[in-house]
């Protein structure tokens, strides 16, 4: 029998309405003639509730007591989805992450996946069963303890089922109805793409374009899980949303497929960093420690100054903008202790990311070019670049992001399909 | 290592503050040198919110999904008391019914226990923790399904847990501050009992006095554990609330303990009932397949009819009222079938129950007729009788039911311990 897996997230199973919705879409797929396992998060709030809770009682808590009790709001929703199914008369029944089981690390709060063994969701299928509902987001360690892999996990619990059970696809619903080749709030010509290449995907997502988190795309690239992302609020069929699939199923593809942006951005800049060996591990060793996420890193040519043996060098990086304190006092530190030693310290704290994104960039040679005389072409400066294989990301002044968007989404054709 | 167990109800945990509260009464006991099991509820309302979610879903329900979301409750308490007392400094972990593993039968939404192994627990205790939180309510099948024990189910898992590791006692945390001889909102001078005995408490809790749930006192009956009922919301010690326990820890014993009452029965009484062997299962059967609860029952003498050479009875027992019209229908299917024959049903919807009960009536003869002459003072008038060993109850007119406790309240000296 095919399978299928089906991932609802917390708002398409808010209330018992919409898990009335959700069930109507896994029936569908019931008909087509599908095993289905249905991948449920808990419904929206719920988790919030219970973090709140927890915090509420402990500020520095244990991670396994956090697990425990997060983990409950999507096993009520898969006994509800279960129950619903069975009300449509379609065998169907709840799994909770330790009667899989589920068998991760024992890093609680963000577990990795171990082993998904198949044998028991396998005997229920072969007992006439049509539906496996598992609660997202959670598991179980080999001493019995339950786990959670960190938020947004529900979207690679069903990536890992799917990969687990060789479902021919993985559909996330989600309150989208696919992929954009940029945000439509501020480009209204922004398109719908039918598919995209986990690669680009990736990039989008880690960029901010918050429909499928990083590490389930990860995931599905890795093992070649054929991943759809689209709408539980409108009618679907084997068409709609966004594909996300290997490059080789993508027959001819763009240049350039998306536009992404990361409005909150800051940048800061150390003047005449004496450059010897290990500096930069000195520099960005205690920000890692004091967690902050530093992006992008330039470090320019060093140079020599008149009168004095060593070599400087200015390093820029970029980072959230609320971690501009912690950096600084990091940085500071460093430079107390004499780890590290600088001039001056400058801070941007009005600067946004623009990237475009493409598989094509790689067998196409002035992609950059182009990017840069457009966004020349309307007076934006470009203070950092960074590029990799498949992205060319930009920091600019925040004022200026929207305009660089629509702009190279229009340089770029991205309007057309 | 001494040991006791804790249960708090969901009025007990119902918010961050009360899980405080509770774990500081866990915390005292810990201070005192004990190892302590702790049981909680859910959050009051949590368990009502679920039904509600289930029933809202699928009418006739697959209860082992039930029993998946309801049981969820508990688990969020347990992992809040497991935090709360970890943030005093108390090394504690919780437990789901799966982890100890509290064996249970699979008679889903209302399971039995099957066996409470200590290795887990015990190993647990042994590695330095002193609070073992445990979810109530709840257990695991052979085969790795949830359960449930039915309401008021974690007043069981308690003593079933006092029961598996010789506990010095278990202590029942709710929102009184013990057991007394009436309803205090119905006689003034009612007084807190010091203690009570098991058989006491048993027909007690049967008859109305909602503290305990019967269930959980039959076990620690039979188990002989040591019951304390106290309340979590004021101060207490090793002194407070009252102790549930074996007869012959009770020094001297009343010969009425308490008075109990239920006020909405209803009496039913079938007239000329044919006597023959049999009847009683012909009329209560079909009434037992009807979930009508039978309570107290009545058979008349058989008299013979002039002219008839067939023996006839008179039928009366007592159910709740809100389950006449189910009870009139069975007997009237009865009788069309054939099953039963009576000349009439007379029903008495305005009747309530009033029962004195003590273990020392089994040595004192004449508390019968000291209970019929004090109600006669009175002028009530008793409808059925019906007696036990250490129980004797009545039915009367419900507009005459708090003087008729009153007045037995008064006549058995119960306000002087």
């Amino acid at each position: 029998m095919p399978l299928l897996v089906m991932k609802f997230g917390g708002t398409s199973v808010a209330n018992l309405d919409r898990i009335e919705n959700a069930a109507k879409k896994v029936q569908e797929e019931v008909a087509r003639g599908y095993d289905v396992i249905v991948i449920v998060s808990a419904m929206s709030g719920k988790t919030n509730e219970l973090v709140g809770w927890v915090e509420g009682t402990s500020k520095l808590y244990d991670t396994r007591e956090y697990d425990a009790i997060v983990s409950s709001g999507e096993n009520v929703t898969a006994g509800l989805m279960a129950l619903r199914l069975q009300e449509m008369g379609i065998g169907a029944r709840s799994w909770q992450g330790w009667q899989v089981p589920i068998n991760t690390t024992d890093a609680h709060a963000s577990a990795r996946f171990v082993s998904i063994p198949r044998e028991n969701i396998d005997a229920d299928f072969a007992g006439g069963n049509k539906v496996a509902v598992v609660a997202g987001f959670q598991g179980v360690t080999e001493g019995g303890r339950i786990t959670t892999l960190g938020r947004g996990g529900s979207d690679t619990t069903a990536v890992a089922f799917a990969a687990a059970f060789g479902a021919e696809r993985c559909d996330i619903y989600t309150d989208v109805d696919g992929v954009y080749t940029t945000d439509p709030r501020i480009v209204s010509k922004a398109r719908k793409m039918e598919k995209i290449a986990f690669e680009e995907m990736l990039e989008l997502a880690s960029l901010g374009a918050k429909v499928l988190q990083t590490r389930s795309v990860e995931l599905a690239m890795r093992y070649k899980v054929r991943l759809r992302v689209l709408s539980s609020f409108e009618a679907t069929d084997e068409t709609s949303g966004t594909l996300v699939c290997d490059e080789e199923e993508i027959m001819e593809s763009k240049v350039v497929s998306g536009v992404a942006f990361s409005r909150d951005e800051a940048k800061m800049t150390l003047v005449r960093v004496e450059d010897r060996p290990g500096v930069a591990a000195a520099i960005f060793g205690p920000l890692a420690e004091a967690q902050v996420n530093v992006d992008m890193i330039v470090q320019n040519i060093s140079e020599k100054v008149a009168g004095d043996a060593k070599l400087y060098t200015d390093m820029t990086f970029s980072l959230p903008v609320n971690q501009v304190e912690r950096a600084k006092k990091a940085l500071e530190d460093s430079r107390a202790s004499g780890a590290v030693t600088y001039a001056e310290l400058i801070t941007d704290t009005e600067t946004a990311k623009v990237s475009v994104v493409g598989i094509g960039m790689r067998s196409q040679v002035g992609v950059a070019a182009k990017m840069f005389a457009a966004l020349a072409a309307e007076n934006i400066n470009i203070k950092v670049i960074t590029t990799s294989e498949i992205k060319i990301s930009v920091l600019i002044d925040r004022k200026y992001m929207e305009l660089a968007v629509q702009t190279l989404h229009d340089t770029f054709g991205l309007e057309q399909a």
